[in-house]
């Protein structure tokens, strides 16, 4: 997996696909029900993704749509300010509002989200509204599976990745299967099965592939077998607290554990996995050293309160996977 | 206009249409972009003014849609708490959600709201879910405006007065016009006339009286003139800071102006006027006294954080007015 | 009930609802599959009740909303050809198509008929397209049941029955049941009781008002009871085969047998009734007679292969009743 | 291209998509605003395939959804009634209608249709309802590309084409566009592309390929250049009067001519010229032939007033490329 071509390209990595807003119960160890108060965060798998690539210095881009209100512009600017650029980000100027997850924090083991995304403005991206020139300027594509879910971000996606493969910009899908979005999961199976057979790189659970192939307690080896049959290059399967493995088209394997912390929540630990995994292949760590950063990142976000605000820098990562070599 | 008929049914007012969930900015006086904070209160017009009859001591009822999730359940809660029954009140089983509106407070002028009305939950209320027996037992319908908007919620609210008229209930319309959930001022002008006709109480700002009549600059006389030929009793107008008039059927005319207050926020204001006016009728206050009392509570409410959770008591109105007399 | 006002007016009557095309079967005696040819007709309640008022001689207009393609042509072409002014006549500029109704004559008790009316043209009508002076020109506006199955057409009968009454025009309402347009019996019950409500002159079978009142086996007198509480003032409620009767507000009351003929298929028969009891009331020949124009209009169209082609002249009917005094 | 293989298999070719209803005018030399009766066939793309190969003797199956009314199980018995299987037929339960197609025959140049496919039933066929043990029993599964324009049916056929890869049956793509049935060309060219990539056979006009392509004045050798990238193996392009090329993956480049003959209307001939073709390669006549046989098969067709029951046998294929040799 040569990740040092196009070097030139603005962007390392351009994500596409969900930014919402997350309202984070502020009050712990209690149901939603009785919490008063909510901190509102920036939120979505590929914007947190865009964050945390851009908080360890990758050039970072976003394709996306939200509305002109005050939760979009607070979107952007949050955006902006960390360092990812949102020259694709797309204005909806149909009604739709940004997606919003309530969280509650319950105990570290349950933390139930509620969701607001019917009819959400991301789902809403057309695929005219996919600029080739900015995905042209990409070294990699970040696809993150919940944008498959609807039309016409369905279209949208497609449209980006045949424009990505167009423009020798690799693609990588994070599957990222959130329920609550699909119509069924006969139909995200089709989906994520028709993506995964284009992407570069595809990086999920284990129970995220099982869903694809439409099995349960799936192996690792069928997985990988089928999907190097097609584009895939690499692919990395993560296993919970049982620690994750990559496995390249050349038949390597790589495994790595999980760090030991203070667990405030679960969410966010896919987000901040995908780019500091992401970001030490950029960097040439090498895919060994890759699962590493992503296990830390990981780990460091999910004691924390938030998704986005919580990405860490290479040197928090660093300093746990020292602390705990 | 007799409100002393059927003291032995067990609601004095039922309220109908919807309850949600208040997000207001506990952060002040910045725009909701800036606002990192908000607190989470019941809010919608019809919950409201159940709410605040219940606080001042009438028997209170409510009919409307909520899922079984957790800003479901916070509402019901809350509302049983402080005293609303909510026998009538379904349980959404089609994944609608409880409705958001997030305020932010720049100033006393300045308050713009964010509405997640898109497929809610109250406008999924069903005719066949209005219950006959459940409004027998009430004295009163109250209908809030916004509950029209859309079908089958439209049809539940057609459904409840005809329900009400049958078994001699005497149906109030809050005109409670909220443009964004409307598909035009022609469809709104057309319900609310409609449903004005067939009621026996008429309150609304001169603003929705225009809206209704497609008229800008509207008269009360012309207003009065055409609803006295229907079913009305009963009519007042809110002119804002210039205070409101009621007029009834045989043609006696009350006037009231607005009690000085620190204004935080302007919304909240309609609903504690409502229940706060229907209260003091009920209890025998007279017509004049009654838009003091509505008056009053408009102002308590606007000088505080909440809609829902700052409705005053008896003995808070009367102290106001007896303050400014 | 006085026809006599407004003879200055231009229409005696104008039709709003559907106007659609009848694909009736050319093979008799046969299932529909088994038909292999179909003739076009018009068709549509309000359509052909205009239709046959024109072929009466009585003035007649029209209010609907059909596409510009070979079928919303035709029936244009083919209503003013037959003296049916269609000034109020709408272009779907959206794409909707002219509803169809496939018949089969497989016996004169079996005639079954597959519609075609999912997003059909007519029921896109908006409020907006309903034209103030075109009603104003009106003595009678006749509102047919089917209109009031979905928005924006339902909202388009409300504001012209609201012009009407703003405007002196009478209303008169031909239930005209078809369960295929509707959610529910409830919101059928609903909105026809709301309309009954509001019109001068109610038309229907006893299973329509049966519908209308939630009820099976009513009787005549609860529903002339109740409607006479407000504006109507004439019912005619149609038994089939033992005839109709005709209520006045004043409590008269009427009655008609049918007339024998060689019934080739059931439907037209309403439409037909309509147009013929209509003609007579503005011909000033007494509700009587009306009754027995409706009744012998009504055994001519259902002896023929069409409901609108086979609108009789008042001289067919008139040799009918002679024929069978 | 070897189609010797899996002779053991049930059905030569299965076709998916849509059956629907023609109505052809019976006047001719007229507008269909004029034309006053219309006979009634089984109409569209794939199931005329299916008929048209099922008279030249392959074994044919079908995968569609029809309502069980009387156009329903009209197209099932006719279908039946010349071999082809229906076993992969679903019946629609949600109220959906057999898509329609009126024709008007004004002059061999003037053909224009009317269609009726909102919310048909074809258009509803689910995922789960595709058959995986049908699909195994088949060499060549027949996509048409209408069928693509909207979900579910856009699943079933992405499903359809999974199932046929893993059972090793061919994959033969008709692009079939049809402009009314989409949301946009770049939808189109987006869902046309990904299905062209991963079919082993595709067949289209210049100008469908153009659509695909997103180009206007393609060339051939772009088209071919791009596809033989992916599975396809054989390409055959129809440049109207000019005759037709077929392109193989190994090189090879086929052309044939047009037959003449009297024109009544243009409609059915790709679909008639689909199923010789495919009955010619199944039969071992070499591409060369088929194509011939696609010819003279339109021919045949677009000289006859239907498109189904017009299918030829291949005796009177071979006369007429025998008499215009």
């Amino acid at each position: 997996m040569d990740l040092n071509t196009h070097k030139e390209r603005k962007f390392d990595i351009i994500a596409i696909g969900r930014a919402c807003i997350d309202l984070n119960a502020v009050e712990y160890n209690r149901p939603m029900e009785e919490t008063m108060t909510f901190s509102k965060y920036v939120g979505g798998s590929p914007a947190n993704i865009a964050i945390g690539a851009s908080k360890l210095g990758l050039h970072a881009g976003f394709i996306g749509k939200i509305p002109d209100d005050q939760h979009g512009r607070f979107i952007s600017s949050y955006m902006n300010q960390v360092g990812v650029n949102t020259d694709g980000m797309v204005v909806d100027t149909e009604g739709h509002k940004v997606g919003l997850a309530f969280t509650e924090i319950k105990s570290p083991e349950e933390c139930s989200i509620l969701m607001y995304r019917d009819h959400v403005a991301d789902l809403y991206l057309q695929p005219n509204e996919v600029d080739e020139a900015y995905i042209k300027e990409a070294r990699l594509l970040l696809v993150s599976g919940t944008a498959l879910a609807k039309s016409p971000s369905r279209e949208a996606i497609l449209k980006a990745i045949q424009l990505a493969r167009k423009n020798d910009c690799l693609v990588a899908f994070e599957l990222d299967y959130r329920p609550y979005t699909w119509v069924s999961e006969e139909e995200t199976a089709i989906y994520y099965s028709l993506i995964a057979e284009l992407a570069d790189i595809v990086i999920g659970t284990r129970d995220e592939y099982d869903m694809m192939e439409g099995v349960s307690g799936g192996s690792n080896e069928a997985t990988i077998k089928h999907l190097f049959l097609h584009h895939a290059k690499l692919i990395v399967i993560k296993h919970g607290a049982s620690g994750s493995q990559a496995y390249t088209k050349d038949g390597e394997v790589y495994r790595a554990g999980v760090y030991k912390t203070n667990v405030l929540k679960t969410f966010g630990a896919g987000d901040s996995y995908a780019s500091a995994f992401l970001y030490a292949l950029f960097t040439n760590k090498g895919v060994e050293t890759a699962l590493k950063y992503g296990s830390a990142s990981a780990s460091i976000v999910i004691s924390k309160h938030s998704s986005s605000d919580a990405m860490p820098t290479s040197q928090e990562i660093e300093a746990l996977i020292e602390a705990q070599k």
